[in-house]
This record gives structure tokens, C-alpha cells and sequence, in this order.
């Protein structure tokens, strides 16, 4: 399913990609531009795959031996100061705020001059700073390692061009901060914290990723090592869905997080942090979005049974209703994937066409329609949104009530299984592996104009070798590729024995990254 | 349980009230201070709590038909001046954001003279402004009232002096917000909320309440009627654990909410908020801790049972452990309190000794210390918290492993049901009927002097008849009271037929008030 320009039978309308998504966003009740510049509001629906998110996230999280903690909105200005690396590669997009009251002058509120902090504090672009600062106190012997914790919690980073979901100043995220006796305990925790994401896209989020390690210039700022899942999108940009971190000693030393080793030696810790956010909602978007709008995920879809009554004002409503609440009830009771349903009524006074409509657009994953017909044939009539039309055509199957409430779980499951395999094949389909030469790369993905960025063809991406140039040869090789909109993505964790020559140098390949446009 | 001095067997030092609930917050390892000024951590035992508080409000949030949104944390300046009431009400404690970007200035940090806001941003003290703006957008007719929505989120307002938990500058809450068609249904809406945290506060937290109005002056600031949910702590004093605002038209004519009504005109909507928050969890430590330290109530207790294996280095080991981890099992499939229990067994490498009087102090509701002996015998020794000692002397029970297993379930309700008692007995025999004169009230409370706030007797609340005086009249009852560091804290919704003369100003009575001092 690629998906450079498309038609969208929510507004009829040709669209580019970026329109469609954001026409998927709205239509979908997803969520909506704020009045405050660069962040967004999310409204129920979209809010309710975030709690499907967390929840089921979380519960991973806990399974790793993580605990959930909160630390502080605010961080010390000077607390930044102290990893040189971070400071410097978060200083150039943070809220700051100065003061801690208002003031009426001339009838107009203004900041108190009286009331300006002696030290401005910065609203948490991510939180290794104050959280190295509780290690440091918290961590005293090697019996106390390791210390792993989690926050679910909001991040600001200030952002000129912003995007529902994909890019905005205040997100959601979670942050997972460990610290260790060594590297090689820290090193296991980063990669276990991204297997754990990767494990949770694929199969709660049904989105395919590649696991691997960014390049030294996409690094967090002041990490050893950064790796990430990397998803591809319907215009086959790259969508970095989360990074794990390990930041080796840098951190410990900047915070004096130390330890009584065996040898009764004062040693630093080795600390690792990994997130994701909010963004992840943007990637479900793009990858499994249609025409007709959002599909979601089984797994994190508030609703995954929505029925539909279709109601005339009339006696037989009553039955209807009746018959649409026992269903609901006895599809409840059951799990799928591994939770309770969660079918519902839709009772709402608005007609039965408009609200199916509009729970297709919001992807609900199964549409009942009940109608008197169905109440008095016992049957139940419904849509599977991964499998909506043919040609033009809705599809709608039939089945009786009885069976259509056992096979219910297996439904969903299929679903759940369907939207992830088209993904995969898209995914799998759509990595180059036979471009070899720079000149090759640039031929392949064609020059980008300025004010094309919107309507680039879908091209996916290349994996090719290289031979890991750092420093000022990694750079030139960054600006090469940030001519043609090109960069990096990672290098995946699963390698083959050997490489061909170098795509940018020609020198002997030492691992095969993946290049391509990105988000 | 009346707590003005106690001896702390945590310290063993004889502790005022303040220096005990810093104690118990502390062994108990719920939170600590923060390097930034007034904001706290939540450390994993405490987050755990308010972890079980989200969890279990929610559902009751979700079942009242209201559903979860995210809104902004920023909130512009201007929004604040649209509600003259409101704005005064928080002008005075808010943090202000007046720059998005960090310069380094001869080498130091500071906020960036040319990244300076346009407007200030304010971090939310409370949403309805930004909320209300939304629901200006949302909300075109009758057929889209009433509009329910709530967010779990975190607020700053500005503190001077903060305490763990109960004032804090940023703390974590729900802000629940809804607009309705008219006056009734509104506040039915806003007392519906008050119910909720009602049962809620007594049902979970085993923390009994009076639910009332707040009188005038304690209103919040823009809203027609307040309402709140007032516990009294081990001190006497009154703790507001959760409020309910029926805000009129006043945040609708603000920010223009308005629909288009039966008759077609355009009205202004009715709307509501109210709001709970981690110092909820203030209210519990001092509802239900003793000298010991914490108790939980099984229903928040992020672990309810905690087995603790008595080890020894020794091959028997193996057999303890085995033994421990079968019986978490089987606890851990079966439900209490509506929900699975929640047992571990905690195998850090720690004394047991140590380990047990660390889930003493944390409050775990049943303790389980299992030996080699146990173990041959069958059978599990456990501790109840909320009777923990004869005496000085530690209380232990054992029973058989199976009945242990299948009596869990009805333990942990009877722990709950025990903590609920105890507080429910001291509230309902320390609320004073019989004071009828503003003489006799300052003589039961005896003065007040400025340096003994912290070791001011026990005296709990005195219920009395009042004429609801307003404007300069109440404000000059609510001096005479400060005088006395004495509050109003609501008139009960459970009022009698008639009443007495007003305490303060002997005309007649129009409803009962209770008086006490408060946090």
C-alpha cells in the first residue's frame, strides 16, 4: 500500500500525503491544532489509543523489573550545565520560565518583575538530569544497582514546524532511566529496552520496525551508543518510533552517580535512558490508514466492536436496543488478545448511516449494523475495517448472533494479524539492497526540490553497506545525503558475515545501514 | 486515634504531628523533597499509590459517562484575563514562560534575549480557561450537551511553603469539566462528581468525609457553588481532599459556549470541573498511619501481601523460595476487593528482618515471613498492619497454607473494612454539637500563638448552626476565625429541619457549618 498521492473518500478530494494525514487526523476525531502555538489537544479517541498504549506498555515495562516514579516539571537551569554534550544538544529548543507571578499594570497582566526566579527553570525537554541527580543520592553501594525506573510524563521541546502527533513543542512520552555496576549490564538494559519496543510495535501496534544502531551524528546528546526502530511509512519515509540509550559513564560523571564497588573502590555507574511518545499514535496513522480513513490496531483501539443500531422511531426499536446491549454483554465477556473485549452500543441521537461513517473513519476495527431484520433473523451483520470494499463496493458479511459471538476473539485477532502482514510486506518490498554507488543512490531517490517535500514519489529505502566513517568524514557524508533530503536511518541489529565496498567511500563496508527520507 | 504528640517508633523520638508524617513519608519511602523548590519525587512506592488511585477513579470517572482528553500545559496569558474572578483568584501563584530558547553568554547559560515570547505562557494551574476555549468550538447545539471530559494531568501553582504531597508548587490531579443545556442538570453533574469522590474516599482511601458546600469566600475563584469533601486527620485538622464547582454561565459567557437551544436561540452553556489530587495520598498517611509508620489500605496497597523468605544460605533455601513463590501464585489468582490480589515475594539481598520492618513502615496490609519451619509445616505466619502489636509486642498469626490461601481475599477486605472503622469512629466522636457561642468556640479551641501551629492540641470540628452571612459580614466572620487559625470548612449536604441561632452573630440559622483548623 503505497501511498504518495492519494484520493481520499473522506473529502473526495486529491490529496498529498501530508494533507491525508492530516485530513485522517481531523476526520478521525483524533485530535486538533491548539491555540497554543506548537502543541495540540488530543480529544477522546485519540487520547483513548494513548491510555491503550500506556496500559499495555506499561505492563512490559513492569515485566522488565522497572518502577514508575514521578520527578519534577521543572529543572534547574544549572543542572543543564553540566553534561556539556546535552546541554548542547537541547539548548536550542527549551521553555524557560523566569517568573512566578502576574502582575495587573495599566489593567494589563504582565509578568511580575518582583517575582523573577533567581534561577530561571526549564521545563523538562527529557529528564536525565534530574533524575542523575536522584541517583546520585539514591545509589550508594553495588547493592543498589541496578536501579531501574520509568516516568509517563509530558516533555516540552520547542518547535518552529509542528505536526499533530509527529512533532509537536509538549508531548506525552514515557522515559525509562537505568544505571548499572558496568557496561556490560547497561549495554544488556538498552538493548533489552529496545527489543521490548520493537516486540510492542510489531504486535500490539501491528506496525513492522528495523531494530538498529543510529550513526554517531544521530546520537543523543551525550550518549555512547543510541539504537532505534525505525517504521516505514505509507510515502515511505522513515518514522523513528523510539531510541534507547546508553550513555555510558558521561552522565554518572557529570552527576557523581557512584558506587561502592566489591573491591570497596568508589566507582561510576554506567546509566542507559530509552522513550517513546505520542509520535507512535502518527506512525499507526501512516502506516495503516486508508481512503476511508484510520484503521487501528484491534489491540489499541478504545472500541474494537462498535454496534450500530438502527433506529426508526418505532416499537421495534426496543428490541433492537435490547438485542444490541445482550450482544455487547456476552461479547465482554470474552478476551481477545489476551484482554476483555470492548465492544459498545453507539446510542447516540444521530443517524445510524452518519455514525457508521464516522466510526469507519475512526477505524474501529468491526461495524455492526442491527437492524430489525437482523434482531428477528438472529443474525448479526458487520464490516471488518481491514477489509472494508471491494472495488468501490462496502463489504459487509453476515453471521449468526451466536456464532458471530464466539468467533468474535478470532476476529479480532485476524484483524490485528492482517493489518500488521500488509505492513510487513510493504516493509520488506520496499528495502533496496542492489544500489551500490552514491551516484546510484542519488538516481534512485531523485533530486528533491525545495518545495517538493510534500509530494515526493514513494521510494522507501536503501540498505547498502558503508564503513562507519566518524567525525568530520561521517559529516561529509551527512551533507551529501541532506542534499538529496536523504539521511541515516540505522544500522540493523542483524547483520550479515560480510559487506561489499563502502556506498559513499568505496572503502572496505563494515556494516550495512539504511538510508532513506524520514520524518 | 487522636495524634497531636506521638512517639515515633520509626525514630524513636517523640515527635510533633509535622515531624511525624515527614517521618512516616520518608521510612515509608513514598516521596522526597526535590532540588527544585517546591516540587517533590514520587518515588516508586508512593507513585504505586496514586498508580491504584488513577486506576480505581477512572473506571468510576468513565462509568459517570465523561470521558479522558489532553489539553495543553501552556496556557496563553490572555486566556487568563478573559474571567476577571478567575484571574485574581490565581494571578498569585502562577510560573510564567517567557522564553523558548538557552544562549551560553561568556559561557554561562541564559534565557535567549532574542527567543523572548511574543505573549508569557502560563503552566496550567487548572484548565478551565483552555478547556472552555475548546468547548467553545465543540459545542454548536443542544444535541452536543451535556459535554463531559476529564484529563489526568500536572498543574503548578506557585507555593512558598510546600509540604510532600499536600501542597506542592506542581502536583498531579484530574480535572474533570462539563457543560450542560441549564442550571439543573449541571448541578446534578457537579454534585454527581462530589458523590464520587465521596464513595470514592471512603470506599478506596477508607478515609471518611463530610461532603458540603464550601460558604462564599471559600469558593473557587469564578464559580457559583463550591462544594468539597473534607477528611479530619489524626491532628483534628481538616483536610479538603477533593472539590466540585457548578461555574453558572460565568467561564461560558467568558469564552463564548454557547448552543443553539430547543427555540433556536443561541443560550449559554451551564458548566462544572472538579478536581482530586495526589494530596489525596497526604489525606491517607494521615488518616491511617500510626508510630510505626504507614498503613495502607488494601485497595490502594500497591502490594497487599508481601512474603518475606527467611533465608539462611543454606540448601533449605530452595525449598522457601519454592514454597514462595507457589503461594504468590496462588494468592495472585484470586480476586479481593473486586480485583486480583496484588502479593510478591521480595528476594532482594537484604536481612529479613530489615526487610519486614521496611514493609511495616511502607504500610503493606499483610506481611508474610516464611522460614524452613513454615515450610515443613505447612502453614504461613503472617502480620496484619492494621493490628499490628499487643502491647509493645509484635502480633503474628499463622494458618494453614491453604486456609492462608483461601481466607486472603477476606482478610484484605477486613483490613480495609478495619481502617475505614477506626477513622470513621474518630470523626463521627471528635465533631462538637454543643457549642453555640463565638465565646465558647475560642474557649474549646483554646488561642492559638504564632509558633505553636505545630503542636496545637487535638481538637477536631465543631458543628454549628450559621445565617450564611455574605460579602463584608462573612468576611468579617472569617477574620474573627483567622484569629484564631480557624476555618470554615463547608455546610454538609446532610442538614437537619431547623436550627439554632448563628454561632457568630445569634440571628437566626439557615443551615449548619463545620468549623476547625485546616491544612
Amino acid at each position: 500500500m503505497q501511498r504518495a498521492l492519494s484520493v481520499s473518500r473522506v473529502t473526495g478530494n486529491r490529496l498529498t500525503f501530508p494533507d491525508w494525514y492530516q485530513a485522517v487526523v481531523r476526520e478521525g476525531d483524533m485530535a486538533e491544532v491548539s491555540p497554543v502555538r506548537g502543541s495540540m489537544i488530543m480529544k477522546p479517541w485519540g487520547y483513548g489509543v494513548w491510555e491503550r498504549i500506556q496500559q499495555t506498555m506499561d505492563r512490559r515495562i513492569k515485566e522488565m523489573g522497572v518502577e514508575n516514579c514521578y520527578f519534577p516539571l521543572f529543572i534547574p537551569l544549572s543542572f543543564f550545565a553540566k553534561e556539556a554534550e546535552h546541554v548542547e544538544g537541547f539548548a536550542k529548543e527549551m521553555a524557560v520560565v523566569t517568573h512566578h507571578r502576574l502582575k495587573a499594570v495599566d489593567g494589563k497582566l504582565q509578568p511580575d518583575p518582583d517575582a523573577k526566579l533567581e534561577e530561571p527553570l526549564i521545563v523538562r525537554p527529557t529528564s536525565e538530569t534530574i533524575i542523575g541527580d536522584a541517583f546520585s543520592r539514591w545509589i550508594k553501594s553495588h547493592r543498589d544497582l541496578p536501579l531501574k525506573i520509568n516516568q509517563w510524563a509530558n516533555v516540552v521541546r520547542w518547535e518552529m514546524r509542528t505536526r499533530l502527533f509527529l512533532r509537536t513543542s509538549e508531548f506525552l512520552w514515557q522515559e525509562g532511566h537505568t544505571a548499572h555496576a558496568d557496561r556490560e549490564d547497561a549495554l544488556a538494559s538498552t538493548l533489552e529496552a529496545l527489543e521490548m519496543y520493537r516486540d510492542f510495535s510489531e504486535t500490539v501496534l501491528a506496525m513492522p520496525v528495523v531494530a538498529g544502531e543510529k550513526p554517531e551524528n544521530e546520537r543523543f546528546p551525550g550518549a555512547d551508543n543510541t539504537y532505534s526502530i525505525e517504521a516505514m511509512m505509507q510515502d515511505g519515509k522513515a518514522l523513528q518510533a523510539g531510541t534507547s540509550h546508553y550513555l555510558g559513564t558521561s552522565f554518572a560523571r557529570a552527576q557523581n552517580i557512584r558506587f561502592q564497588g566489591d573491591s570497596g573502590e568508589l566507582e561510576y555507574a554506567h546509566t542507559s535512558s530509552w522513550g517513546t511518545s505520542t509520535r507512535m499514535i502518527g506512525g499507526v496513522i501512516m502506516t495503516h490508514g486508508d481512503d476511508d480513513g484510520l484503521r487501528l490496531p484491534p489491540a489499541i483501539a478504545p472500541r474494537q466492536i462498535v454496534i450500530v443500531p438502527m433506529l426508526r422511531d418505532k416499537p421495534e426499536d426496543a428490541e433492537v436496543l435490547a438485542f444490541g446491549e445482550a450482544l455487547v454483554k456476552a461479547l465482554n465477556g470474552q478476551f481477545a488478545l489476551g484482554e476483555p473485549i470492548r465492544a459498545i452500543l453507539d446510542t447516540k441521537a444521530q443517524r445510524s448511516a452518519e455514525k457508521r461513517w464516522n466510526w469507519v473513519r475512526k477505524g474501529a476495527p468491526i461495524i455492526v449494523e442491527l437492524g430489525p431484520r437482523d434482531v428477528a433473523a438472529g443474525q448479526v451483520s458487520f464490516m471488518r475495517r481491514d477489509d472494508l470494499r471491494d472495488g468501490d463496493k462496502v463489504k459487509s458479511q453476515a453471521l449468526s448472533r451466536d456464532d458471530f459471538v464466539a468467533q468474535a476473539p478470532a476476529l479480532l485477532a485476524s484483524i490485528q494479524q492482517t493489518l500488521f502482514d500488509q505492513a510487513k510486506a510493504m516493509l520488506d518490498t520496499n528495502i533496496r539492497r542492489d544500489i551500490t554507488t552514491f551516484e546510484g543512490l542519488v538516481e534512485y531517490f531523485g533530486a528533491a526540490a525545495e518545495d517538493d517535500e510534500d509530494t515526493l514519489a514513494f521510494k522507501g529505502w536503501v540498505r547498502a553497506p558503508w564503513s562507519r566513517p566518524t567525525g568530520e568524514a561521517l559529516e561529509a557524508v551527512v551533507q551529501k545525503l541532506k542534499a538529496q533530503k536523504l539521511t541515516l536511518r540505522n544500522a540493523p541489529l542483524d547483520q550479515p558475515n560480510s559487506f561489499g565496498p563502502c556506498i559513499f567511500t568505496g572503502a572496505a563496508g563494515v556494516e550495512e545501514v539504511l538510508i532513506g527520507r524520514a520524518y
